[in-house]
């Protein structure tokens, strides 16, 4: 298994890379893959490889592999799939450690030569004692080297983070990078399984796992061949978060993961109570794996499910109570202590049970941050949720929140809902996220992934 | 009736306007009032009302409304709750048509004297044959006109639309404005009912099912004191789509509703079988609100449940799916011709079944477009969803597209989600939504909002 992680890091973390199909021809796969790597400025050494180049963006170019007299740890691959076999054998030959096979054509596409193709790289990879990832893959991103070893260069501008993304499908890796960009989300590692010839969920999980810039893992699924490898390695990690969304839910789309990856995604609900009992917390939407994702590198978990509710106007405040309620949080009534300090410091012209309209004291910033961390102090309150939105009149309420927040800190997570128009709040909420509190665009979606920490904490014990 | 409409008209399109409580004190709501008429360019006259000031924002100021010789459409209150009575009768006497009351301190305090008050002026405006929005309201805003008479300047920044929204929050209706800001819908009117003392649901929504600026009625809710009478005005409406988030569902949101109000939000379930006899949508977030008021006011309806979903990448194609087919929606075969014509234009490099996966033809734009265009055209098809997330490779594929469904009209609901980063597709999603196209932010969403003009077009059978 160490076997494994150093295989696995090389690829992750490569000092050099070569890039065989490099082109600068912008309709060529082979010409993004030398953008992503050059604009994400990868620090380490890069080959180009391209019999018919000197040069591709201004770095010198091999006629082949074996033509590079230095040491490669990394080859990216984008050549057609009939080349595939030789240049591997030209890998092994080579003592490159890794390979990220972007080209398609494998199991994947309806012609059985597809098939034996990757039946027959698959055999060489693993009599080389090499790990492929993909073929069919858009490839994989490592925000800390930083490595953008795939053909999107858009990637490199995903924050840097805790997340690892690990997905069968890039087109799911590509809508949670973008989705991440604009929810602030940073990531450690995004990564496209593609058809999975030799490095699947299990051997990439288990990476990450001992991987120390990942703190939680989230998985895009259709469908695993070998879901007890998974399983065992899930069961053996009892230190990083690690949720799933699985698709397949419906007829539809189970049949098509198959033609897709070449996996049938099988029955939902098996999966699902499969991932329950090794610790792995089941998402349902993209958004939700995101955010709860998020919220898993932010925040710590609650220890109960007894939430405080304060907003700044009474009606995002119910909309957050009703997701936790109806999902099995408990909105309780305060202490008698913390009641009555409420008392004295929101006049009675609104909510001042649980959940709080602090509307009334918009103007009174000592009273906001008074009300706050005593509710945040509560014996009876396991985690809170704040919610406030924009208005002219409460512009420095954010501001004066924050600062309290980050003066007065504590071991509940605190899930705000903080919306205004573009750019008002972007400092306050910068500064909130980089201090364990993420900010959702709207009550529910706080709401919601309050009620997953909890479902995740509940699972765990 | 037609009496209530131009009572409500003058609220809403007023040729002049007075601010009872205007300021230039960024401490008062009085001056964000004023600038949210003036920086939102109302074109009709303001009157400052200030007994302390000569001019404010540049703007004559009166010592009182009896003072302004010139007649006066809509009155904007931000006094003390205790003046109020006294203006109501000076506003009379002026002949002022109708009245914002952002002022609060009525029904919603725990003082009873607030319920008196409101009492009082209830029957003063009763009596003198005046409608009041509020008390407690944020105010309104018509985009048309346009209008911004609310303390919130930045509503001006909304983009104008055919969407009403209807608000007992005005912490929802600061929401749904920023929410609209950064999905790009357009609203009409915006407009916060507070503690409803004599316009509630019922009289804005007959108003606005006359209004030829609005297109859909989309509602937030917590409870209403008159149900029948907003029973009777949406039965009567056969023309206009009618939306509602009811918020209530749990009890703790129950009772906050009552605080917050004054209505007791009642058995959710209850509100919503009453809401769907009379043909009104629910839904239950703020942003499937949006979602869905957005599609309502872009796109026809689907004949019937049968769905194409097209896909740049299968992941993206199967979520749809999942949320279509649990959600009672149809992911059916293709007609024999269409399905021929694809595996004519598709190489059989992946799934060329519904729902198709164009990844193979991303380079070939001729090929997208023949695709599309065919199952547009499918007899077996009643909509279309269509997901592209953006690689430096397909940049090109949502313009090639765009192109196409502009030349290309058909009367079948195209819902997409088209996904990039920040920038780069921004101009042909613009494109595509005023050519009644909607985009949205992940597939689940698009999905789930077909799902919704599904459940629309069935209810209104």
């Amino acid at each position: 298994m160490e076997k494994n992680w150093v295989a696995l890091d090389a690829i992750f973390n490569p000092d050099s890379v070569s890039v065989i199909g490099a082109s600068d021809n912008p309709g060529k796969l082979g010409s993004h893959v030398m953008r992503s790597l050059t604009e994400g400025r990868y620090p380490g050494k890069i080959y180009p490889v391209n019999p018919g180049k000197d040069e591709i963006m201004g770095i010198k170019t091999y006629p082949s592999l074996l033509q590079v007299s230095e040491p490669i740890d990394l080859s990216i691959i984008v050549l057609p799939a009939e080349q595939v076999p030789k240049i591997i054998k030209e890998c092994k030959q080579k003592g490159v450690k890794g390979m990220v096979l972007i080209t398609a054509g494998f199991k994947e596409i309806e012609d059985k030569r597809g098939e034996h193709l990757q039946r027959e790289i698959t055999e060489l990879a693993n009599r080389f004692g090499m790990k492929i990832i993909g073929p069919n893959t858009f490839g994989i991103v490592n925000l800390h080297l930083p490595l953008n070893a795939s053909f999107t260069p858009e990637f490199s501008l995903v924050k840097k983070g805790g997340i690892s993304f690990v997905s069968q499908s890039g087109g799911m890796s590509h809508l949670m990078g973008f989705l991440s960009m604009q929810n602030r989300v940073g990531f450690s590692k995004i990564i496209g399984l593609g058809n999975r010839c030799n490095v699947d969920f299990a051997e990439i999980v288990e990476y990450l796992t001992q991987d120390p810039q990942t703190r939680v893992i989230a998985m895009y699924m259709e469908g695993i061949d070998q879901p007890k490898k998974l399983m065992e390695v899930a069961k053996k990690n009892s230190k990083k978060p690690i949720l799933a969304y699985k698709v397949g839910r419906s007829h539809t789309s189970d049949q098509a993961s198959q033609f897709h990856t070449g996996s049938l995604a099988g029955k939902h609900e098996i999966y699902k109570s499969a991932l329950k009992q090794v610790g792995i917390l089941t998402v349902e939407s993209s958004e939700e794996l995101l955010d709860t994702a998020k919220a898993l590198d932010l925040c710590p978990l609650p220890e109960g499910n007894k939430v405080a509710v304060l907003s700044g106007q009474a009606g995002p405040g119910m909309a957050a109570c009703d997701v936790c309620e109806t999902e099995g949080l408990w909105i309780p009534p305060f202490s008698m202590e913390t009641q009555k300090r409420v008392e004295e410091l929101l006049p009675p012209l609104a909510i001042r049970t649980n959940p709080v309209d602090m509307g009334p004291a918009w103007y009174d910033s000592e009273a906001i941050k008074g009300i706050v961390h005593t509710v945040m102090n509560d014996q009876n309150i396991d985690a809170l949720i704040l919610c406030i939105m924009f208005a002219s009149a409460n512009r420095s309420a954010v501001g004066i929140l924050t600062d309290l927040l980050l003066e007065k800190r504590t071991h509940k997570p605190i899930l705000c809902c903080f919306s205004s128009p573009a750019g008002i709040w972007d400092d306050e909420i910068k500064r909130l996220e980089e201090s364990g509190i993420p900010n959702y665009p709207t009550p529910e979606r706080a709401a919601k992934t309050l009620v997953n920490l909890f479902r995740f904490k509940k699972m765990k014990e």
